[in-house]
């Protein structure tokens, strides 16, 4: 295709290039004025509203409740637990004036609510019966972004944080697998992104966590985005802001907490885990538009016009997500490219001779089976299966991705090899000196140790001492 | 009802004190660390969520798209339209540090969108083919509040805000009387709050507006409580941030826009419209439970808790919101009373005698009509309807309230008496000096110029002089 003001360059040019130029174009965002915000515009907003959705659904099946806490926590709450403070205080946004006057205490505008949580925490729970205690908050959070790039790192995004707290240590990191079951679950069924859910290693861990879990998608230039993270801290945070409640025996203990969150920036993930040369393809149970219906009208044909819309009624009503693009001062070769770049599913041309013979043509974004003449009337029962066979595709597709830029390595010039492409899966003596001279040498870094992998035992791809995590470590370069 | 630590005390003692119990003690809030600030807790927020969802169903129906614009907002912005930043200079929180270092220019905390959307609206638009321009985002705002009360004026509140941008006066104005409708069937047929929808006088509008629109709801300690507001800009926010478009002829003009907004008020507007003695009375269509099944099993009895739940389970399936309070170690009465404080619409009691005979007892929120036995199996087809009967019933109740403390006055003693414990309907000169003498004599403002009323002249309640507006203004004290 043309690079025109529509065009997007190609990913194998510039894959930050190709990134940064289909979120703007394909509408999904725009730049906000104050450093490394964004605005999300209405095409971007709805693709983050349908995941909302399912994960909110989710969070509520499994017997959690959503809650509101304040943006501005006073700027001591941070200091009470050690790492906590030590991880966020280079990203923190003050508010120091308000009112007209300067403030007594500063107050940080939130960039995860552990603490504020924290402190509520502590005022209601008394006894075990007021466990588990399960909130869920969908919020926005700062964290100052010194290389922000929309939705992967920007000084303010979108997210929901689970909060809990437990009666005992099983619990609480049940609750933590619970988590990263739904994120894995959304991300796979929803986003067709086939991520791999596992623990970071503890060089990667939250400031404040005793285990960190992630799911980490593989993007289509290599590299791994965390997607979603779930968090035990054990009694850190108890500890820090007095969580306690009475056991059934009588006696005060400390509860066990834990936090998980998934953002906008998986949206980032859906672009790069699906997209291609002509711009987004998004997956069809995210696709704010399922199908776009483009009415060949060449100046106004009222019979051409009136099917279309009619059509898009009964698909409406089928439950497919479906637009009429009626602009008239843009040609059909303008609007296929349009939605092309912006990733809609199915595409339907719709001109007078189609008509005729009661037929639409259908394409579908990745155009590898061409154009069909489907029969109109077949469209509203046909249609909801060609969603899901494309959706299943594309999971497919990216598996097929995913595994075929990962490699089993056991020596260090194929480890370093398989991390300039995408991923290794690698043995490591679990030393931080170690990860960091693969960090410096290679950029890459231990993503997680996968969930669902043999275990395996034998020496470091790096320094050559006895393996640690009992498995393979997924290393990879990373957003 | 003896007050113990789960009762509250009478309105008729002291409505302020009632209020601050009731939503304490419901448990719809708590009180945030930062000065003014609040936690939404799960049942005040499912609360929200319900009515959030069917206003945002309106928003989108009538052609809205929701969107997302950030927190942060270059302080400079707020000066561009001169009466929007002396309006709103008071309240601002302000950013001057972040990242470690201090800001170049210091961002203020959102106290509303106006200014950030103008400067992406400029952007955006260029011809008449991109108007209107129908934007709306949820989001939570920040203005600096001396004399904070929960719900009602909050340091940090949540809420919807619609932008948008018209080609022409006319169209921005029906966009403006749309939002309006929107509010006042939202407020009417799901708060079951009889808002008297209307036009603010010129004193009262919105710092940059032309007209500012109004839902005003009356509470019942005779107080206004305005409930949503709508807002025509004419084209001030356009000049100031240049939002043009080329017209159809070729010209260039300046948009006219518009906003309007409905937040976590509401839920104040809620509690004050129908709570009594006992506590909250939650109107069905937005209550987090709409039954909740008390077992009566004195120390535990398998057959009634499985019924009560498997009654649970049919209601739901029959769309019921239904609860069952099985905590072992609070007695019935504790739990019935703990249920009317929290405003419950219906309470079905299931003893072992019920549970042989078929029946539950029920009992509605208002008690007004004693215990009934029903026979079970009848519940999942009746309850529906009891629900909305209780809903019918609590509009009608509040609409009567609201008339029965309504009075249409012509002089000066029977406007202060009428406003002394509810509203007065009364003809005003306009005059800005004869709005303020009567708020300084009376603390009563106008509320609004109401939409659905006659037409009528005659000369000023307060100082003789000719009327203004047309019509009679409401008057009322305000929260």
């Amino acid at each position: 295709m043309a690079r025109d003001e529509r065009g997007v360059i190609d990913q194998s040019e510039d894959f930050a290039a190709w990134y940064n130029e289909v979120v703007f174009k394909a509408g999904l965002v725009d730049r906000g004025p104050a450093k490394g915000t964004m605005v999300i515009r209405p095409y971007g907003y709805r693709l983050w509203e349908l995941l909302q959705s399912e994960l909110d659904r989710r969070i509520k099946d499994t017997g959690h409740e959503n809650a509101y806490f304040p943006l501005l926590i006073p700027e001591s709450y941070l200091g009470r637990e050690a790492e906590h403070v030590e991880g966020f205080s280079p990203e923190l946004a003050v508010v120091t004036h308000a009112g007209g006057k300067k403030l007594e205490e500063p107050l940080v505008v939130r960039p995860t609510s552990e603490t504020i949580i924290g402190e509520m925490m502590a005022k209601w729970i008394s006894s075990y019966r007021d466990l588990p205690l399960l909130l869920n908050q969908w919020a926005n959070v700062v964290r100052w972004e010194l290389r922000p790039r929309m939705f992967l790192r920007t000084t303010e995004f979108l997210w929901q944080e689970g909060h809990t707290a437990h009666a005992g240590e099983g619990a609480a990191r049940r609750e933590t697998l619970l988590a990263l079951e739904l994120y894995h679950e959304v991300a796979r069924e929803w986003a067709a992104i086939p991520v791999v859910p596992g623990e970071k290693t503890p060089g990667e861990r939250f400031a404040g966590a005793v285990a960190t879990y992630t799911i980490e998608g593989m993007m289509r230039d290599g590299r791994a985005l965390q997607s979603g993270t779930s968090h035990y801290m054990g009694t850190n945070f108890a500890s820090a802001f007095d969580i306690r409640y009475t056991a059934e025996d009588g006696r005060e203990e400390l509860c066990h907490t834990t936090s998980w969150g998934m953002s906008t920036r998986m949206i980032g993930g859906i672009v790069m885990t699906h997209g291609d040369d002509k711009g987004l393809v998004l997956p069809p149970r995210l696709a704010p538009y399922q199908v776009v219906i483009v009415p060949i009208t060449r100046g106004g044909n009222a019979a051409v016009e009136d099917a279309a819309e009619d059509l898009a009624r009964r698909l409406r009503t089928a439950g497919v997500r479906t637009h009429v693009d009626v602009r008239p001062q843009l040609t059909p070769g303008y609007k296929y490219n349009e939605w092309e770049l912006r990733g809609v599913p199915v595409r339907l041309e719709l001109g007078p001779r189609d008509l005729k013979a009661g037929t639409v043509m259908m394409v579908k974004r990745l155009g590898d089976d061409g154009k069909q003449a489907v029969p109109i009337d077949s469209l509203p029962e046909a249609l909801p299966g060609v969603l899901d066979d494309f959706q299943d595709f594309l999971l497919a597709r990216a598996t097929a991705f995913r595994d075929s830029h990962t490699r089993t390595v056991d020596d260090w010039e194929k480890f370093a090899d398989a991390v300039s492409t995408g991923w290794a899966l690698a043995l490591h003596c679990g030393s931080a000196t170690c990860e960091e001279g693969i960090k410096s040498r290679t950029a890459a870094t231990p993503r997680c140790v996968p969930r669902d992998s043999e275990s395996e035992a034998g020496v470091c791809v790096r320094c050559g001492a006895a393996s640690a995590y009992g498995k393979r470590v997924v290393f990879g370069r990373a957003y």
